[in-house]
């Protein structure tokens, strides 16, 4: 049996700090987890109770492929409470987390050999799931004074039939502004192209709200999950809102590759959405990790970073102390026993000169962590 | 924004049927299912006791791609328990569903315009799942003297990368055994063909075990879940088997198109593999009802069926009463009130001449169906 070409798809090269952390936890030592992007918290304590009485009572058989309709509307009901826009949630579609979502949203937008545009550094499954679809993801660099953004000017002369940004942006934490916004959606509905807008990190915001491209076209179509702000990553549950026109095909695909999302998860999410004070509890533990880290890191020596607006990464450049980004991760987590990701699984060129610091986890570690990278690039300028 | 034509995939005729039913019930008509292909009991006991305490205790966040170890290692074991064969759990990968497991195995081993050959009548989302990741469907009819499922002659001068077969199954309940298996894997091989084995119906079976592809080849992809015999179809959980040389790819897309199946299912399911007494107590109510409908359906007057080895259906070929399965199945349900399936959905050609019963549901609404189907066919003789 031989594999596929489209399936040869690139590795995680932070699956190997993963491992290399696991196999130091194992010999004994003590490792801070900076490589993870999830939440270290479970599920709201409202939503782990809701599924504890639906076990008892409902079979928890097959939804109907575009989920539970009392979760549909809840989800329309947050682009009221979150955005002021009135959203009708027959355009709204429960996926199996936002990967199910991207697959989604993919075939049912894209044929064999379409181009898509994304900026890099970006999420790297993108371009993965994109390639194992026999699409073609087109990365575009984007710049710096952009805080690694794109705008319309990136894409002066690309050929793409979709373009997709994520805002707050991993692994960047950036966010794009309306206009900026407005201006990428203008830009791909000038030519025709489908625009995407992977949101799955609103409400992870610290010093203004993210803008939805809801609010300034309905013409779009928007990733969204109960993973990061919802705390569920575990769960697989996420969303997608999809144009009128797109509905009939989105059901249509859903039903086959899919059949539904798991209706467990979508019992918890439904209830976790109601879960306001658990969550926001949460969303202050970030905002402390935050602050810390633009203090740490700073001290620390990693001082070439752009305060993030969202999210929980902290992206750094890193290429004044390394060009090897890989070796340099291998390197602070054998000396100072703090697990980073390299920044090459986000962008394959010039990530070898920066890392992602993540800080999802709890204030104690992250505070840990941060004396760890101290005194280990102390001990490295003094060596 | 314009849809892809890959994600112009076909509808099942079933959702109409179950719109019908829905709408009648909401009525106030009483409506027997026999349209629905799931279990109506919930997951067992101990798999929802497990999570329960699960939930306690653990975030519940992802886990690696191919699943928990632990459920990998105890669905090795159940190969060694149902087959006596000796599989290792490296070769287990757990999937969202077999749903998951589909597009896992398909998009590992095949390019765009590959061509995987399937028997008519089949389950319908193969053709669609491929069809929306650009492969091609070839769909050979199954001759009735081989009970609907297809053998080596039926291939003879098909152009083919891969072949697809279920057994039991889906709609017919009919299982190859072991030479007529070896034959299609032998059949396959001798010209570098992918061989892919549906064993999603698994446990159910009545007269003697099914056969896993795996007690004939190492050489084959296998695909299985818990939604059958494990009653858990709505947790999204199931599993593939590849060859050694399929370990890496398929994990690697894992990562990337799920990132992990649900934790909770997971952990749900587990504790589902050592549920054997309530498992085995379903397995006696669907015994129970196949007896039912062996003797109901034809003194109804559905008489050309082949008795199902296994799953829950029976397949009627119904051509003598009708050539359009879809108004016959409509006329079934606003005449007699009982739900069923047009064989459209699985044979788009031979299947406007038959319908699929389906009988896992409990025992008193079969027996009721039966009563309901025997007063219709007797009016519809009479008038």
């Amino acid at each position: 049996m031989r594999n596929s070409s489209r399936g040869d798809v690139d590795p995680f090269i932070v699956m190997d700090v993963m491992e290399a952390a696991r196999q130091a936890e194992a010999a004994g030592r003590s490792i801070i987890h900076m490589e993870v992007g999830q939440p270290g918290t479970p599920a709201p304590q409202a939503a782990r109770d809701a599924l504890a009485r639906s076990m008892e009572t409902d079979p928890l058989g097959y939804t109907v492929a575009l989920g539970l309709p009392a979760l549909r509307a809840r989800i329309a009901r947050l682009y009221g409470e979150w955005y002021g826009v009135d959203l009708d949630p027959a355009r709204v579609v429960v996926t199996p987390g936002s990967s199910g979502g991207f697959i989604l949203a993919f075939t049912a937008l894209f044929d064999a050999g379409d181009r898509i545009a994304l900026g890099r550094p970006g999420y790297p499954s993108y371009r993965q799931i994109l390639r194992a679809l026999d699409l073609q993801p087109v990365e575009i660099a984007a710049s710096a004074q952009n805080r690694l953004q794109l705008v319309p000017e990136d894409l002066a002369g690309v050929d793409y039939q979709g373009l997709m940004v994520a805002s707050p942006a991993n692994p960047t934490g950036t966010m794009l502004d309306k206009p900026a916004l407005a201006a990428l959606i203008e830009a791909a509905q000038a030519r025709g192209a489908s625009f995407l807008s992977d949101e799955i990190y609103h409400g992870i915001e610290y010093e203004r709200r993210a803008v939805s491209a809801l609010e300034i076209s309905d013409d779009v179509c928007v990733i969204n999950s109960f993973s990061k702000y919802f705390s569920m990553t575990g769960w697989r549950v996420g969303w997608l809102v999809v144009p009128e026109a797109q509905i009939r095909q989105v059901e249509r695909l859903a039903q086959n590759l899919f059949i539904c999302p798991p209706h467990a998860s979508q019992v918890a999410a439904l209830a976790a959405m109601d879960a306001g004070e658990e969550l926001e509890a949460n969303l202050a533990v970030y905002a402390r990790n935050r602050a810390l880290m633009l203090e740490g890191l700073p001290a620390a020596g990693f001082d070439r970073i752009a305060p993030p607006d969202g999210a929980f990464y902290v992206y750094a450049d890193v290429s004044h102390l390394t060009d090897d980004s890989r070796a340099f991760a291998r390197e602070i987590l054998d000396e100072a026993g703090v697990a980073v990701t390299p920044g090459l699984d986000f962008d394959p060129e010039r990530g070898a000169g920066t890392l992602r610091f993540s800080y999802a986890r709890a204030p104690e570690d992250i505070a840990e962590g941060l004396d760890r990278l101290a005194r280990f690039m102390k001990a490295r300028r003094g060596a």
